[in-house]
């Protein structure tokens, strides 16, 4: 395995197992098995939210509800959808019970949820444009308090605004979010969106998030921090459409964010199997095709290049979440981005990465004897874990911060 | 002539002459006639530091004579060079004598200073190779203070920082400086380099200057005025040796930069009258050539896009300077970039900057009578002036802020 890995990802515990008494359970036979992850293998979740909401019918609930187990196999992190245009397209009409609807089931399926974004300017409300950039400033941060406020508790960590280094500069077309951005300048538009999010939910994960990773979103990050924004974690999309960035060029993005010490997801990942876009497009939104199949040698590609980006990602000590994106071809841009096919069946790099998730960086169930003092020692993945004995269970959390001893009573 | 350069660039003016009695010179003949612009008109002028402390001889020195004449017809504005690998070769031994005659020589002649630069990765001290970045932080900030101590009131203007937006991810070469803002951050070293010339020199005129036209220096300009730290003048620098930006291109890279509501200088202002740089070349100083030809198509091209660049950046309220860079073909990356030839002929971009520097945009000598109240009216381009009247003189300002009425005693 990988050193930094092993480093970076797993530490060294001594559990010791107390009976109802207090006094140690000695020399006893217990089983460790690891349950969830620490890092976050998420996936954007779009899906569940016709899933929950009974949108589907007969055979197609049923493809859902496969694609929802496929999902629950693999991951631990859901991005759950909150496009202005979509989410609100009537203003004052939310689709808030649905979307409440499928975050509910990521909680009872212990899913760690997502919502993105609360500001964008692409997919953002028509009916901004009628308004000064005033009104537009006060709905928006009307939109974000609401938002933020109706999901606490079933959301708590949020895409807060999505591509501000275009945002001011975007000119595909006029919109209400651009407009406010190029008056109100980047940095004080982020200040504003995040005392938004942050006055409703005081505990939220709060990120930035960019496709940009030129030395323009560096720059930004460090100017929102000189102007005392707390940024919870710097969100990197990584749309791979036109091919895989390599190691060399991840390590050396990843290299431009570490010196702010800050925890780094993976936003957005997209490796796809099919033909690749054409390099010559610039907005990924411009490549639109009929079809974008999926092929045998796509899928071989697709599932390579996703092992070696989930393990230099996997490996690095400030990334603390890869979301993949999408789940199922067929989504965005209609490419063969998904790890499922149209068919539902599983790609290549679907059991790939479950081969890593959820073997070679997973504590599998295993048996020890406790020492005279109760105890037992191993060595394990960050990430929650069950202990069971006489079929009695416990559980602990196994993190870098203080691993070294647990005590369980069972 | 363009309504923008009428707009910002002219004001309408009452003077009102007064006799040594403080009475009215009335119905009386006067002449008035432009000494200089407000507007700076500049070139790098590094060739004074040996013109002006005899290291020319014979010919050489006369021709470096006639280049300083013409700079003089042409400019009323200069940058003096402060490449620390140049300026201190040797530590401790900095050639302070020689360019403070040649800042002498400017102020003799009415020319405005400004120091470039004070801080940079390219051409900085090797010597700093071998000290930590703690002591490079203080060897930087010793430089600029001596320095900016030294020259005050011979050098009022500094490009204090230059090119910070690639500064820490500069990897050409190692250097002391990249080194140091890698570990700080760019908004931190500009903010520490500021405040050194600023405690030195608290009326000078601070400049940020940078290559960078992306996204990346408009947001770190952002940055920085959200930490507090006051840039003065916006320097962007215009290398066109692959090609002339355009109008549309130019007015592009101002709008993005006019929502800070500073004045911006194009410090470094390079169109060439010879075959363009490839546009495969990435960082310019890759353009290694050993013979980089004037042409007489190469001339009249650079003259029509020289008139049409300070004719776009003239009309543009923002805009208070412009740089030319090199006033002499074979200086940076031996290019064709100068108003001058080798031969030390000017070229047409010469005369035709020169026509409207000293002719369209210049307020020739005129006649007026005064009325009874001593008073004549008229409108002329910002900058300084001298009123003639029976052999004698008085001297006045013309600023868009209180050019109404001027009170001049003869």
């Amino acid at each position: 395995m990988n050193s930094e890995i092993r480093k970076n990802r797993m530490t060294d515990a001594t559990v010791t197992v107390l009976k109802a008494d207090n006094t140690p359970l000695a020399n006893h036979e217990v089983v460790i098995a690891q349950t969830n992850h620490k890092f976050l293998f998420g996936t954007a979740a779009f899906d569940l939210v016709p899933f929950t909401n009974g949108t589907y019918e007969g055979e197609k609930q049923e493809q859902a509800q496969q694609r929802a187990e496929k999902l629950l196999a693999l991951f631990n992190a859901a991005t759950l959808p909150f496009y202005w245009a979509r989410f609100e397209p009537q203003r004052g009409k939310p689709m808030t019970a649905q979307v409440q609807n499928a975050a509910q089931w990521c909680i009872d399926h212990r899913l760690i949820t997502k919502g993105h974004p609360l500001c964008w300017h692409t997919l953002t409300a028509d009916w901004l444009l009628s308004m000064s950039n005033a009104e537009i400033l006060q709905a928006q941060i009307a939109r974000i308090k609401r938002d933020v406020l109706d999901f606490r508790g079933l959301i708590d960590m949020w895409d807060v605004i999505n591509e501000a280094v275009i945002m001011p500069i975007f000119d595909k077309y006029d919109n209400g979010i651009t407009r406010l951005c190029k008056e109100m300048g980047r940095i004080n538009m982020i200040k504003a969106m995040f005392d938004a999010t942050h006055a409703e939910n005081p505990s939220a994960i709060l990120l930035l998030n960019d496709f940009d990773i030129s030395p323009a979103y560096d720059i930004l990050v460090e100017g929102c921090l000189e102007a005392g924004i707390k940024i919870d974690v710097i969100g990197i999309q990584s749309h791979m459409h036109q091919g895989y960035w390599g190691v060399e060029k991840t390590l050396e993005v990843l290299d431009h964010f570490s010196r702010f010490n800050l925890p780094v997801h993976f936003t957005e990942t997209t490796l796809i199997s099919g033909h690749l876009m054409p390099p010559e497009i610039v907005d990924l939104n411009d490549y639109q095709v009929q079809e974008w199949p999926t092929t045998p040698e796509g899928e071989e590609r697709q599932a390579q290049e996703a092992i070696q980006h989930y393990q230099t990602l996997f490996a690095h000590p400030l990334v603390e979440g890869i979301t993949w994106w999408d789940m199922s071809d067929g989504g965005w841009l209609n490419a063969p981005a998904g790890l499922i096919r149209k068919d539902g069946f599983s790609k290549p790099a679907y059991d790939e990465i479950l081969k890593r998730v959820k073997g070679e960086w997973w504590t599998s169930p295993t048996q020890f004897i406790t020492d005279s003092n109760g105890q037992i020692q191993f060595t394990g993945f960050l990430g929650e874990y069950e202990l069971t004995c006489d079929g009695k269970q416990g559980s602990f959390s196994l993190t870098k911060e203080d691993a070294t001893t647990i005590e369980i009573h069972i």
